[in-house]
């Protein structure tokens, strides 16, 4: 496969969630994160365009504070580093606009650097066929993930008429669900998780930023392009609100290829078949496992022998100085035991 | 308080059990565990004598594979080390021989190394009540724990008709008995836990095991005292088994002291209190412990941060290079995990 000559690609890696902590940490969130495949997520997400993106054109945005940690996980790869973090608009705005001066008329894709997506060739087809349409349309193309499950963790897309060669007009974005919603959506079929990965030509990105959001281009112009004068100035707003939402040229394709967000410690039993063996049902990354009566548990304790009798739903983690034990059921509320930890061990968070 | 000069005191310090795993393993066993206290139990066993013993007639019994790390323990402390493990009775036979070499009227005090009695003062009344008889009676002299609930875990000793100055004659010895036995013989309340710790002459326990086993004689001196050469022919059988169960002038003092053998990991619980703070009522022995919704747990992971989140009733320990994680109900089959432990990684049981 060649590469796409004026295609671009920017991850997107200036999260520092903590949905995986104790792993992952404010200095080494979750996309510097292997999960038991060799490399990062962000490494993965970069190479997953191999082929389509020419290598000079693969950019990284984070922040500052990450900047040093990308640099080491991602040698080479150009870094647009925003002085902090401004939720997705503005750094999608500022890579536009660099995009433009490289090329004008050129793809941009904009892509998370911590999902994963077992299915490559099937993502890299609708990743074609997203960018041939850009090329030839002045469109917002998203990718609209195929639901398996009746998911309220999600944003949808509700898909519209079909618009021909796989895509279709997107109605509208709806905002997480509750169950009976997410039930329905599932249902009906034409609603779609928003998965936050946009393809765009930037002329047509940077048009709709000055038409939905135009104080952007006006912060941008008054601080002489500074990104460290103009920064302070932008609203922390996320793409979806600032133009997806607002815009009437938003076009999908659907995508269908095992797609995780990797929203938790729990996610990862979706990912069984990834991380090799496994004993008892549990999911292991761990030196050795011995499980006695237990089953269904989430276990991360590199290097360790790790012994389990009579436990089930739970998951254990060991790194450097903590261990976590939660139940899964609890795997959202991990937030609620690191709001604890930066008050009693701040770096450990 | 002057020390009883023709007493000698032999703790028993040659076992090595799992029940603590992974802080305890076969080559530093549970008496060398401090379970937050400082000092070891073994030295803890020890040291409740001073006043009581002279210094130098405290000896410690033990296996072998196990005296350099008793030495490093108690420094300076005599040990008699058995070529191997024999159960109870050959090692109190050999102790009896060697203090009568000294005093052959000699006090000889028999006690465990790895249990914890809270209440020394308690205990020291006691031990000097039962001295002071032994001195003056052809008696062999236990102490009887008085049972604070229908423990099944225990043999237990019947007492029989009271003989004067608190003691009792012992009826029988009782095995362990199950759940409505146990309860019977609360309400009973002449039954008492048998603990191991004995009192008598050496002339006396001398007597004894010629009367009732008379082959251990045959073989000391078959052999010329040599215990290397005596050892392997002895027959591995408790104390209990060899003579007290038969004996008939068994005495026993009732001790109230909040003793404990520290029989599994669950048995911290009882000690909450020696191991100073506690968080929501879980037993904690770690760096720094978050939790949330979380409640009695027993905790062992030093120089660690646990995080709990929902987590009710396990056993979380991390130890060298082992976490484990079990139900607190399960805690007395921890021996199965150690089973699987010596097949896959022999180092760490």
């Amino acid at each position: 496969m060649k590469p796409i000559s004026d295609a671009f690609l920017v991850v997107m890696a200036g999260g520092s969630g903590t949905r995986f902590w104790p792993k992952s940490t404010s200095k080494h969130p979750k996309q510097l994160l292997s999960f038991g495949q060799g490399t990062s997520l962000l490494t993965q997400t970069l190479n997953r365009f191999e082929g389509l993106i020419p290598p000079t054109q693969k950019w990284i945005v984070t922040t500052k504070s990450l900047t040093s940690a990308i640099q080491d996980d991602s040698p080479g790869v150009q870094i647009l580093s925003e002085p902090q973090g401004r939720n997705t608009a503005p750094c999608v705005y500022w890579a536009a606009r660099e995009i433009a001066k490289k090329n004008p008329k050129g793809i941009m894709l904009v892509m998370p650097s911590d999902h994963t997506i077992p299915q490559l060739e099937k993502f890299k087809k609708t990743v074609s066929d997203a960018i041939a349409w850009a090329q030839s349309h002045d469109d917002l193309v998203t990718l609209g993930i195929k639901p398996d499950r009746p998911e309220t963790g999600y944003g949808y897309l509700k898909f519209g008429v079909s618009v021909g060669s796989g895509a279709y007009r997107v109605d509208s974005f709806v905002e997480k669900p509750n169950l009976d919603k997410a039930k329905e959506f599932l249902k009906a079929g034409n609603f779609y998780w928003n998965g936050g990965m946009f393809v765009w030509r930037v002329d047509v990105i940077l048009r709709a930023f000055d038409q939905y959001a135009p104080e952007m281009k006006k912060i941008w112009d008054a601080n002489h392009e500074k990104v460290e004068a103009a920064y302070p100035h932008m609203t922390a707003t996320s793409i979806d609100y600032a133009v997806m939402e607002k815009a009437s040229n938003v076009t999908a394709f659907p995508l269908d290829c095992g797609w995780d967000d990797l929203g938790s410690w729990t996610s990862l039993e979706n990912l069984g078949e990834l991380l090799g063996a496994k004993k008892d049902s549990s999911v292991v990354m761990a030196g050795d496992l011995i499980s006695i009566e237990s089953t269904q548990n989430i276990i991360d304790a590199q290097g360790k022998l790790v012994a389990l009798l009579g436990i089930q739903d739970l998951i254990v983690v060991h790194h450097g100085d903590v261990i976590l034990v939660a139940r899964k059921d609890r795997a959202q509320d991990i937030k609620l035991v690191v709001e604890q930890v930066k008050k009693l061990r701040p770096g450990l968070a």
